[in-house]
């Protein structure tokens, strides 16, 4: 609340370039007719704006590919991915992966490589992203100007600090601060199940649904939660732990200082155990042995019931928690066999008295597969500098 | 976003009336010059919007106490209770408490009643709402302008559909539609967890904190949340079920249609079976034991060692999932032994991984009493007229 409640010309012009930029950013290519509808602005600004950022470099306009439309096409307006570029960066428990990502979301580049407790170190991580931006950013000829970076921990966001990201032994690391130093960009760190939740809300399964929790499970279990269409954070901009709900008092003890978190009971190595194989896994193995079950659901149930259950219960809790519309499910999940998903779906919706009153909630499968937390990343580094594009 | 994101000037003489208002109805009496500073707005644009109010009588400008300042006083801006009057109605499983509250919080006048398997019907509390409704509203000479409910259920914020109220035995109750039609006023119907949430963060303990988690027991148990500054809300407006998390896969099961949910764990039930009373007790008997012991720290740990254990669990989840500032503890946990809530908060912190990046998780009891949903009530009520007082 201000004094001048009124916003001033050049004000409003530059709220309505970002406006058009974002929608471009986000929808792809577009006629001048539906960014007025969309926007609900009028013609002439439309045009003046596209002329603005076609001048700039940063929108071209074509004409469409046949089969659009018959007669005179409507030219399209397209953001040209060079005028902006990001950096995302992945860091998960096994690998990083990195990527230049220009507007409009389309990867020009990436990069990625493993990681095993010798190269796990924050200094080594930190150094590698650094030397691997360089010349990838020089062979696409691009510079980034922002980065974003998804951490599986629990991260502050006001300054990129990681507070704890106990699968990778991190703990208060100044990465936000350190990675903006060493690469002279604003940088944004955010949690990756969070992150996840954002792209799946902005680009994936759950584009145009306000109230989503995004589960995945990688050597963690996370969650994201976008509520009334944004994410939400708590205090001081920790987001939630979901992985670390106690579902069963009497199970493992956690790392977390808690017991029977989720996590315990539906994670990586409990995908392990279900499926016969050693803890400590490679990813692969896992995924094979989920893909030999996806035609024999009696199999799947036998080797998968004892997990789906857990996962039920969790998913029972946060939707009579948080009411959501949709639950998107992440990384191993997406492998859990047709069968086993059905089975969670129909439970949690006998189950979770929520989910009754909204007339049964749905579960989808992420369908941007490894890419869902770089993608995110990369949308929290766009945020940042859209109005200055 | 429109073709026109410039506010008229009579939208804004408008939007400054409200929120002028709304200051005054939430912070109460203050002067000219703490409200040009609060608002953002200058003495002028003040004296003139407070002029108009005082024309109409919703404020009166009156000297203030002596003590508060020496030398010549400011004149104090009073909101006027009879100005703008909701109607305020909390229904509990026992019990129905009405109120006619006035412009700035002050309860003018209340009613309540028992309720019993007999006079539980939907039908039966309605009608005895509008029967007690108008000789109250006679008595103090005002006519309300709005209504405000509080439901242990499941509510559709929409229409004010209750979808199942379990502990009442309700279900697909058209609530607000029939009590606007009764009444002839606006009907807001809330879940009573998120409206004590919202009366905390107005006006109670939670007041100025924008993170918090209100989690109470009644017979049921129930929690709201407020992320951000604002109640979290589910897909068409249902709020959660923070009661029916399920924190004991094998324990007891539950009216709706899980198992071992929290409420079974730390509702008046399991108070009752802690404390050696029968599990139908009446409120008083629980509340005459839970005193008993406020001044023996080793019996009361001895007898609310395991619910207390059992409130642990679910309020780790809860901070790990939603990372609040300040949990607020109200209805029957108000009553805990000091020493056990201290152990509850203490091991809250050490176990959940959120409250230890935040540097501790706050726990405090609820301050509004018995009275924070019928508050939350009316605030939801004057949320709705403020515009047009």
């Amino acid at each position: 609340m201000t004094s001048t409640p009124v916003a001033r010309p050049d004000e409003v012009r530059r709220y309505n370039r970002a406006s058009l930029l974002r929608l471009l950013h986000l929808d792809g290519p577009s006629t001048r007719a539906e960014l007025a509808s969309e926007l609900g602005l009028n013609r002439s600004t439309i045009k003046a704006l596209v002329d603005g950022l076609a001048e700039s470099g940063v929108v071209a306009e074509r004409v469409p590919r046949p089969g659009r439309q018959a007669g005179r096409p409507s030219l399209l307006v397209l953001p040209q991915p060079e005028a902006a570029v990001v950096l995302a960066v992945d860091i998960q428990v096994e690998h990083v992966a990195l990527a230049l990502i220009g507007l409009g979301g389309e990867i020009l580049g990436r990069n990625s490589w493993k990681l095993h407790s010798r190269t796990r170190a924050p200094g080594e991580v930190l150094t590698r992203i650094v030397d691997a931006t360089a010349p990838l950013a020089a062979d696409l000829g691009v510079r980034p100007v922002a980065c974003g970076v998804s951490v599986p921990g629990v991260v502050r966001r006001l300054d990129g600090h990681v507070h704890e990201a106990p699968n990778l032994r991190w703990s208060d690391v100044a990465l936000g601060q350190r990675l903006a130093a060493a690469l002279e960009i604003r940088v944004v760190v955010g949690n990756d199940a969070e992150l996840g939740a954002l792209a799946e809300h902005l680009r994936g399964t759950a584009k145009g649904v306000d109230d989503v929790v995004f589960v995945s499970a990688d050597v963690g279990v996370g969650g994201g939660v976008i509520a009334q269409g944004t994410a939400l954070r708590g205090t001081t901009g920790y987001v939630g732990e979901l992985g670390h709900m106690a579902v069963r008092p009497q199970g493992r003890d956690c790392y977390c200082g808690s017991r029977g978190c989720w996590e315990t009971e539906v994670g990586e190595a409990a995908f392990c155990r279900a499926l016969g194989l050693p803890e400590d896994s490679p990813r692969g193995a896992v995924v094979v042995e989920l893909r030999k079950l996806a035609n024999d659901p009696a199999a799947a149930r036998r080797r998968l019931g004892d997990l789906a259950e857990w996962l039920t219960i969790g998913l029972v809790n946060v939707v009579n928690l948080l009411g959501p519309e949709l639950v998107v499910l992440g990384d191993l999940f997406t492998g859990l066999p047709d069968a086993v998903l059905h089975d969670v779906t129909d439970s949690l919706r006998h189950r979770s008295m929520v989910s009754r009153a909204m007339g049964g909630v749905r579960v989808e499968r992420s369908t941007l597969g490894r890419d869902a937390k770089l993608l995110g990343a990369a949308e929290v580094a766009f945020e940042e500098i859209m109005d200055t594009v």
